[in-house]
């Protein structure tokens, strides 16, 4: 038995009553409580309406409080300005689940109606799915709580989506790919629960094997990644809205922000969640993922073909999905060889050729399957006229079962060919086999099973461990004294304050106010020195002339101080400014860049790349959603293309990838624990020097949120 | 009527005889005999068997001499042993074609039997398509001269294969589809016929309005991109072998070389061919190609639907495919609001919502192909309860004729949903209406469109007129005394002769025998200068220690000569050392790399893109196969990703693409004039001045091919 799931009277109700029942064919009331019969609900099912004693040949109900049991679930069909009365009945009655179809609610701009749904639903005990959507159809319950026409074709996957009219579609279409799911949810404006919630359910769900997400934009971002990285079963989304265009359709649709999509590939990755580019992908993948077990230990995949030219195809593929096929060893080389004629190919693709017939499929499979060297098998099968799409079907099924059940290999399939394919498709469905019509597919599908294995092996990596010699007090009144003074922009040696209060390694510095103390400071650092003008105002020092390198004397610091207080005051005559930052010169390193934004679905997300050009034209970054462990950051620094230069390509020397990954680590808890405080910071450029010497943060910027946002006073205050 | 075809005895044949024609089920000998006669070909047929009276109800011959009229085309099912002999008789009857199904030629190395197959038809006046095939099945003719089971599905594309087992399987695959061919041809080893041919072919082919091939390898590259820039019909290809590990299985498929993808890509692109990554993509877009008009003039699309949900998708890939949705102005918005409810989005995508029901596709449709301002449209749509698909199937077809057939704007549609969709899809194949299941292929589909009315508009700035300035005499006596001195490589001050000659702006420099002669030209040229060894055994020369840079006066050119001279010579003592090069130094600029490479297929190909890094670490560059215009040249610059840079990005100064795209052309005749000699090239690095301000090659390098392949002598000789 599944462990007790506090949604169970959701998903798995023993009673519903649909609310604006109708006798009218056609009214949605009406479809509903026609579906859920068609369905063969087999729980109560209580039709409400004032004004009728019978609705599709069941008992109705004048109202929740008439009915004679509990209600699990409460099916809402009605205008939305009857919702929160008869929501408030619901309430009384302890209805545990809200299925809310009606529609005019946050989406057409109605937020105090959604919000007072909810509060009315949790006041009662109950949770809210909704409002604006199609309903939620559960094939285990036989429960077909929309107006969707039918219940999917059975499977086990669960297809959760925030388009109602994509997801009436994909049901049907479940029926044409035989792609089954167990249930499929339509969130709509995610008043109450969202996409974090079906992944907990499902998660604990025992019809379920795999979670299916079509996203449009997640409302909070770290519950997702938390539930995400939690679920033990693989999840595979697609997040529409990814152009800018998109983004903008998917605003005026939902309602709902639609974040960068390189963010959502971070998140992604946090969440464990596999990121599907197209529908197709989506569905193919999420058949693959239900079925087979992930590619675990390795990824080394053994094609079997009977064509030369899928085979070329499937290792084009393989390539692409970052699974390259390699040459089998000797031994299963001489074992495959047996399997074929003599022109025949033992190596990967495997090609037992078109005259092979069943058994060298049959044989090759099961050596495969056999060989502790592949972690999974695919099987390509051009359709001849010689050997039929069931006869190769028939021996993956026999292939397979020869090689013993508890292999535990992923195996897929791709046939092309005509209608007999199609019928070998359903065979092979029946032993969880997947069968796809494109050798890139049937890639992607390995690709994905590949991942799921990735995100189970990464994860011991992953906790985050908080830096402990960390002064976040010592940070926060550094941004108080600047809120007090009325700037929500740091200066220069402030930001670097806060990131050294967090023990990141900053250039040394001091701010003179005087040509005299300029000289000063610069004897206490020791020469050569940078000098910068320190002016909240000022934030493009460069531009200002209010930047000075490499002084060696005195003579020099002293011009140096009257020409940027000069030039800034010419740049800006307003300009409030501090002094002149006196810095020690970093000796030059290779520049990188460590920033962070505060995404407004996943709070405060770390961006790392290498500097200039990098950065700003080839735009060159990465992003991970913080806080994130060192390995974390680690992972992050092969994503972007420019990687090689920091291993020391090219005659240069490999960089200190050490404490480069330490300080990301460092920053993304800097930017986590102050998340209510700063908006977007810049550690760039960072000079990082070779292995076993560190890097130093040259310049350093941080942008605090407009308001603070009732975050705790610093106690020195 | 068609301009007269010299294949069309071959594709369009009056008569057939079968070269091994049998009584015997099975035998490829009767399948094709058969095939023939159930495909309902209405010609001649005369199976050949010198032991046979009737074959499938067919009188048979003992050979082709006794066949009582003229044999257009020969199809061949004996051994390989028997070939020859037989193909000698055929050609004695002066037959016009010769389909050689029989494998064991070139493929498995037996090149001598296959070079004398194509010998003697030609000299019979015949032409060979294979061996190693499935045959070739056209529709128009009713004749399949194949093995392959049945006539593909009718349809307005021809499907020319490389690999015969996916022929077979695409053919079988047409009926599922309803992916209609015109014909289909395998091509196997192309001991003659290539795709070349079948591009020339097809594209005087009435019945054909598209071209699609499944490519390993072409042989003749520059044939392939000539017929593909003639053809003025669309043509799309997958080339597959394009990972490293694909590239291997193809090369023990077919026997044919893999090029490099990224040659591939810059040859496909020349020869006016689209690249599709996947099968699917290939037939989708290849539909769309047969059916629709190209995307002319622009590429606004408007996107009509009823779920949010897909039409947020289709933005997502409209942008991905680089057509990115425009909103519609605001009269034509005006327009799209008369068709739908209040709540519906009159923007772009266009959403009539999922209550407005076919009415509301119809009017919109009419709407936006009437509209100047769009180019194509696209219809997306959710299947629901309420709206049958046939219904906007109907809508389709009857806004598409109220708007007028000669509106000549491609349409596209793509239907989400279940059995339903499938009858829609067959009635919008009546009008030529593709009809896909994802949104991403519909926009693939237009995105290829697009594709076909750009390689138009690009045409007429195409052409390659000679620089006539140039002396290919004083090149070639360059090479001819590096060759006679029993060198394959050239030294720098060789190569930048050669450059010169083509009017290549090169640094200028004198090659220094002793110091005092350093210094005197040293003098000449002006100071400051460079100094590098000469030497065609130090192709490193820094490495060498043989390169001095900043040298401003007589005592650091004398110390400099005397270092070079003797570093050189500890590096490498026995090399020969011609002197040292005293150079003018060219200011620094930003550093682009022009270069060449001989490649098997396409021969001699450019190579472009930013020095350093740029090319070795990130590998951002392009490719043209050579020669080329200008124009031409100046589309190759925004393919790489740090096309910024040149442009200006992050304060730099624009650069002098004008003088870039002419140097770049320049050297493409070069390497095309000399392809005969020359292995490969390097002017790296040219420094790019700013706009106005030209450019410098100042390190230059040439290797010639091993041996000079016959090419005429340089008449100084």
């Amino acid at each position: 038995m599944p462990e007790h799931n506090a949604l169970d009277p959701i998903f798995n109700p023993q009673s519903i009553a649909v609310i604006g029942a109708s006798r009218q064919m056609g009214a949605i009331g009406n479809i509903v409580v026609q579906n859920l019969i068609d369905g063969g609900y087999q729980g109560a099912l209580y039709p409400i309406n004032p004004s009728a004693t019978e609705i599709c040949g069941r008992s109705a109900y004048a109202s929740v409080s008439a009915v004679p049991g509990p209600i699990d679930l409460a099916v809402f069909c009605v205008p939305e300005k009857l919702v929160l009365a008869l929501a408030r009945q619901c309430a009384q009655v302890r209805v545990k689940g809200y299925v809310v179809i009606t529609s005019g609610f946050s989406e057409v701009g109605n937020h105090a109606a959604e919000t007072e749904l909810c509060a009315i639903a949790r006041a009662g005990g109950g949770r809210v799915i909704g409002p604006n959507i199609v309903g939620i159809l559960m094939n285990p319950a036989k429960a077909n709580a929309s107006f969707a026409p039918c219940l999917p074709y059975p499977g086990r996957t669960a297809l959760v989506s925030q388009s109602g009219a994509l997801l009436v579609a994909l049901d049907l279409a479940t029926h044409l790919r035989k792609f089954g799911t167990s249930s499929m949810v339509s969130l709509g404006n995610m008043a109450d629960l969202d996409f974090a919630d079906c992944i907990n359910y499902f998660a604990r769900d025992e019809h379920t094997a795999c979670i299916t997400l079509y996203i449009e934009g997640v409302k909070d971002g770290r519950r997702f990644i938390e539930a995400g990285r939690r679920c033990k079963k693989p999840i595979i989304a697609i997040k529409a809205g990814i152009s800018e265009h998109g983004a903008k359709a998917a605003a005026s649709h939902t309602g709902s922000l639609a974040g960068s999509v390189k963010i959502y590939d971070a998140a992604f990755k946090q969440a464990h969640v596999i990121r599907a580019a197209t529908i197709d992908e989506l569905l193919d993948c999420s058949q693959a993922l239900s079925l087979q077990p992930p590619m675990r230990g390795g990824q080394n995949i053994v094609v079997i073909t009977n064509g030369g030219g899928i085979g070329v195809l499937s290792a084009d593929a393989a390539e692409q999905y970052g699974i390259p096929l390699q040459a089998a060893p000797a031994e299963l080389q001489a074992q495959f060889r047996t399997q074929m004629p003599e022109f025949g190919s033992a190596k990967n693709p495997v090609d037992v050729t078109g005259g092979a017939g069943a058994a060298g499929y049959e044989g090759a499979l099961e050596f495969a399957l056999r060989s502790p060297w592949v972690h999974a098998v695919a099987v390509l099968y051009c359709e001849t006229a010689v050997t039929k799409p069931m006869a190769i079907a028939e021996a993956i099924v026999s292939g397979t079962a020869k090689a013993g059940g508890a292999h535990a290999k992923p195996v897929v399939a791709c046939f092309v060919g005509g209608e007999e394919c199609q019928k070998a498709q359903r065979r092979l469905l029946e032993v969880g086999v997947p069968l796809f019509t494109e050798p890139a597919k049937a890639m992607a599908a390995l690709a994905a099973l590949r991942t799921v294995a990735r995100f189970e092996e990464q994860e011991p990596d992953e906790a985050f461990v908080p830096f402990c010699e960390v002064d976040e007090a010592a940070a926060r009144r550094i941004i108080a004294a600047a809120r007090e003074a009325g700037r929500s922009v740091l200066t220069e040696p402030e930001a670097k304050a806060v990131f050294a209060s967090y023990g990141l390694p900053v250039t040394r510095g001091l701010v003179a106010t005087s040509a005299e103390q300029a000289v000063e400071y610069a004897v206490r650092l020791g020469y050569p020195v940078v000098m910068k003008i320190v002016s909240p105002d000022i934030l493009h020092k460069s531009d200002a002339g209010g930047v000075k390198v490499h002084l060696r004397d005195e003579a020099g610091v002293r011009a140096a101080y009257q020409a940027i207080v000069d030039n800034s005051r010419a740049y800006k005559p307003d300009a409030d400014i501090h002094g002149v930052l006196i810095q020690v010169m970093a000796p030059v390193g290779r520049e990188v860049i460590v920033g962070s934004v505060n995404d407004p679905q996943f709070g405060p997300t770390i961006m790392f790349g290498l500097g200039g050009i990098f950065v700003e034209v080839l735009k060159d970054v990465t992003f991970r959603v913080a806080p994130f462990s060192a390995a974390c950051a680690r992972a992050m620094l092969p994503e972007i293309k420019s990687y090689k230069i920091l291993q020391g390509a090219r005659g240069e020397k490999r960089r200190d990838l050490e404490k480069l990954t330490e300080v990301t680590s460092r920053m993304s808890q800097l930017v986590s624990d102050l998340g209510d405080e700063i908006a977007e910071t810049d550690a760039n450029p960072i000079m990082l020097y070779e292995e076993g010497k560190g890097l130093k943060i040259v310049d350093a910027r941080i942008i605090l949120k407009p308001h603070a946002t009732g975050a705790p006073q610093p106690s020195a205050h």
